[in-house]
């Protein structure tokens, strides 16, 4: 049976830079109850991810803002608990857009089956979800690496990264990731088997990824931009792709950061550079899933989930992201099954 | 017969910023004399463009620089004077990138023949030459107009502009350009028929173009960079291409010109942007003149040339260039037949 009460994390007001505690409110409310046609899920699994940070901000985005007082925006596991509709039936795990919040409910159409044989039901937010759909696509479909090439990819410890750079690996490139610690440069290149590592935060990046790159670089796949995309681009080669698929060193910052102009590389490298959402490929999302399956099935494609235990902890959790302080897939384990 | 003196202008030193007439020498030397295998060509019209700033520049591009007391170099059109190559004969009107100068020898493979009776042999190095190609592909291959997009297109009536415009217009744009003066504006919108003309000089471009482009914009040539490229990528709609053909306003400046960072607005509007050389699409450069002589002839490609006289006169009149003073195609008549 469904608690009465649900509990649900609001943005109770916008941050102009880095989020604050502040920005955030734990709320206690009647737990909803499914209409016709509407399943009731229990939130398991809650996924934070960079985007939500683009989700605090007013104006025009590609997706809708969070509004003050409203449940932040965030990609859930969970369990349907009530059901109102044929095609749903409790005890069903299911992965959407639900929000930072205990119980939901939802259509449908707004969720999708988790097959719990295929991996543990987290990574339908991790690995085999969102984050590793965008590295999937935001990798081999505009970043169409070719055996040999060399692969840099930022945040490379992250959800995307640490799939970005193996399935680089399965590509048969060299691959070098940037990273914020250590540990994380050890993780990428012992664990997952990058060719090289950089800690952005301690090395001088230029000189670091020259000597990385030797045969300069081909494929950028950028989830951080800033100083560190500045210092790919002065390395890139004849014909480079610029997968541009985050750029969380910018999203924090009350004003825009200046910085030198980069178009001219581009002419000279005849190199292109292109944003993608994951949502532009979701006619392939299943083929890449089942593909990805696999990959972790044979030990090719590992992957490393940060999780922190409890709703009311995810503004902490979240805040931290920001400035690099998770390690792996940040995930938030809602309620202990 | 051949004059037996060649006229030739050499790169005295390295500009750091704007070019001045320091930079240059007219030199008096000895005509060449063709070996075996080779041809003597005198040049009737010299092409001038700004990528020869480039070519003035210290350091790694995608062309060798030319070096102090260096001819400069210089696309051309000129007449076979004398022939050790079975290949070529006395008479033959050719294009290649020859230098800044009266008379040089060439090779056949490094010369085009120019077929006089498709269009005046200018457009050799103009409409139908190195200028029209970079137009046709940087458009149509890098760009991918369809019918009904909002295409807007900077450095308008110069010998790149002039075309990606016209073409836009045959493929069904919406056509918007901007240039560096009334005269220009008036030229593109009343002679050329594009949609709408923008001085970036006088006018505030931001509200200009949002004016000027109602529906947003799909596909942008980019010329010039800079403020004007800020100001477009502003207003560019989900799944826009950026064909990045070159960066005038960027190429004087002795420091790299600081700018708020644009890769965000990639993500945002899942959006493309690619630098390109005409090179890159040589192996169809043939089709494309030919289709494109065909809608001169119909009137739908119109061209205009701003010629000078005599080749004493480039520098001044590429210095010029830098700062937008030419109108349309330039060109040195470097002697009068």
């Amino acid at each position: 049976m469904p608690a009465d009460t649900n509990h649900r994390i609001v943005m109770a007001s916008r941050p102009t830079a880095y989020p604050e505690p502040r920005h955030f409110r734990l709320e206690e409310a009647p737990a909803p109850k499914p209409a016709e046609g509407e399943a009731l899920v229990q939130v398991e699994w809650l996924s934070l991810d960079p985007y939500m940070r683009g989700r605090m901000r007013e104006g025009p985005s590609y997706a809708t803002p969070v509004q003050e007082g409203e449940v932040m925006t965030g990609g859930v596991v969970g369990h349907v608990v009530e059901s109102r509709t044929p095609e749903l039936d409790v005890g069903d795990i299911v992965d959407g857009s639900l929000g930072w919040q205990e119980y939901a409910v939802a259509r449908p159409g707004q969720l999708r089956k988790v097959d719990p044989g295929l991996a543990p039901i987290s990574t339908a937010v991790g690995v085999l979800g969102m984050p590793g759909m965008t590295a999937y696509f935001g990798l081999l479909d505009v970043g169409q690496p070719e055996v040999g090439d060399t692969l840099v990819v930022s945040a490379a410890s992250g959800a995307v990264g640490q799939v970005v750079g193996q399935i680089g690996k399965i590509m048969g490139c060299r691959v070098v990731g940037t990273a914020g610690s250590d540990d994380k440069v050890d993780f990428i290149v012992n664990e997952l088997g990058f060719d090289a590592g950089i800690n952005y935060k301690t090395q001088d990046v230029p000189s670091a990824l020259a000597e990385a790159c030797p045969d300069g670089i081909d494929v950028y796949f950028d989830n951080v931009g800033g100083p560190v995309t500045d210092a790919v681009l002065q390395l890139i080669n004849v014909h480079a792709r610029i997968s541009v698929c985050g750029q969380i060193s910018q999203y924090n910052l009350p004003e825009p950061e200046l910085a030198p102009r980069q178009m001219g590389i581009l002419i000279q490298k005849q190199a292109k550079m292109e944003g993608f959402l994951v949502f532009n490929f979701a006619h392939k999302h299943e083929h890449a899933r089942q593909r990805m399956a696999e990959w972790i099935r044979t030990g090719q494609l590992k992957y490393r989930e940060d999780v922190v235990e409890g709703l009311e902890n995810a503004p902490g959790a979240f805040i931290g992201m920001m400035s690099g302080e998770n390690f792996g897939k940040l995930l938030v384990h809602v309620r202990n099954y």
